[in-house]
């Protein structure tokens, strides 16, 4: 049976809500994700919440599946109001649903690379947006995952949840830094390719290898000139305009899909 | 000289601040935009503020290259602090320079399509960060600019000011309804190519012809389905994942990109 909680001085009100900060989800080990729509999408994807809050009076089937899975799971089914919802959430219209996870491991040694023929490489990414998008974008082409490099966005933030619109739940995600990422890729089979300013070669000069390894910069200032040079393509996505760089995301975006469209026309011969 | 306001009551603050408003804005025909970057990309592009405002003791060349100009025109340039800019900005660190332009006519007959081979046209798009990403990829792929239909973000709210990074006064950006723009299509050369799940026609199937108007659809709804039929083209960009739709400035891009790819190439041959 759900137990209801409607005090804000109640102790787990105050945990949870120290999960809006990077130091309370990493001492923790737990992150927030609201929404009916995301919290299915995790159920779906074999991830419960362990603390499952929901506001007095919602109904709806979607949310009865929610609570008996995680009660099935021994998992905390809260009832509460909406005061408290934005309390712990942050929002001004709080969502009537929010989980609260176990964070998961995201270290390198997950990715299998045999398993995907293409990966998307984001490194110093810094906007939740751009992630949720890219995350999203590496669905579509069927890449095996998202690997962040040096200091990303936290996957894990409130914003950078709301942001995947659940596809953090669905997608393989890891966290590493350039010192560490290199030597991994080298071990293995893969092209690193980046996308830069700084050369001449048209991106859809080149024919891809398996697996690719997309590389996309930090927002403002693209990739380092030395992780340029560890790249084994580099090529340049043409721009006619004013603007010098293309929004992360679209860059991504539009060089995965001149890889699998390659690899697509290649299969149809 | 500058003028000075320090004062919370005067009722300059007050417009100006009603400017975050739309109705404010309709009101008074202007907007805000903030930050050197985005006031210099607009100085280069020959939109100066009507009013200026800086925070006393801000040095930077090219805010006084700026205060030079707007003077030169007769403009008003108001010294001011942090609290103030903070008032009218309504961020929490504010930027320390912030200009009020008059809005400018964006009806469809500004678009001259005879100037460009590639319009985006955009329909119900309500994020401002996809306001700001569509802009930048036009720019990029030489779009002669952006026609938003029906009910769409306003381009001169502050959050699509912010988030178009300056491209707002670069690019020419249409507003109009679906009734008017078909007659206005219409009357003219123009393929319209609409993307959809609703085609199994592969977006590299056909040879796009000039002017393409490539249209895109409300971020969780899509193209309304008379719209679709309204389209000379509908085709579907392959998606090999769970979730059922990119997200809309990334379609757009990866969109576009085929569309110009494709005149890159016969152009070479």
């Amino acid at each position: 049976m759900p137990r209801e909680i409607t005090a804000f001085s109640n102790p787990l009100v105050k945990d949870v809500r120290a999960l809006r900060e990077k130091k309370g989800r990493r001492r923790q080990g737990m992150f927030i994700a609201e929404g009916l729509r995301i919290l299915t999408e995790a159920r779906e994807a074999g991830r419960l919440p362990a603390i499952l809050f929901y506001a007095k009076g919602t109904n709806h089937p979607l949310l009865a599946a929610l609570i008996a899975e995680v009660e099935a799971a021994h998992g905390d089914v809260i009832e509460t109001n909406a005061d408290i919802l934005h309390k712990l959430s942050g929002k001004e219209n709080p969502q009537t649903v929010l989980g609260v996870f176990r964070t998961w491991d995201t270290s390198l040694d997950r990715i299998d690379r045999a398993c995907a023929d293409l990966w998307i490489v984001a490194q110093a990414l810094r906007d939740p947006g751009n992630l949720g998008t890219i995350l999203r974008t590496g669905d579509a082409v069927g890449a095996g995952g998202l690997i962040l490099v040096d200091e990303c966005v936290d996957p894990f933030s409130v914003e950078a949840v709301r942001a995947t619109m659940g596809a953090l739940f669905t997608q393989t995600i890891a966290t590493t830094g350039w010192p560490d990422f290199i030597p991994w890729l080298r071990a293995g089979e893969g092209e690193l390719i980046g996308t830069s300013l700084n050369t001449a070669l048209d991106y859809q000069e080149p024919r891809y290898r398996k697996p690719a390894f997309i590389l996309v910069g930090n927002e403002a200032q693209g990739l380092p000139s030395t992780y340029e040079a560890e790249c084994d393509t580099l090529v340049k996505i043409p721009m006619r305009g004013k603007a010098d760089s293309l929004n992360a995301a679209v860059a991504t975006a539009v060089m995965a899909y001149e890889v699998i469209n390659q690899w697509r026309h290649a299969g149809n011969k």
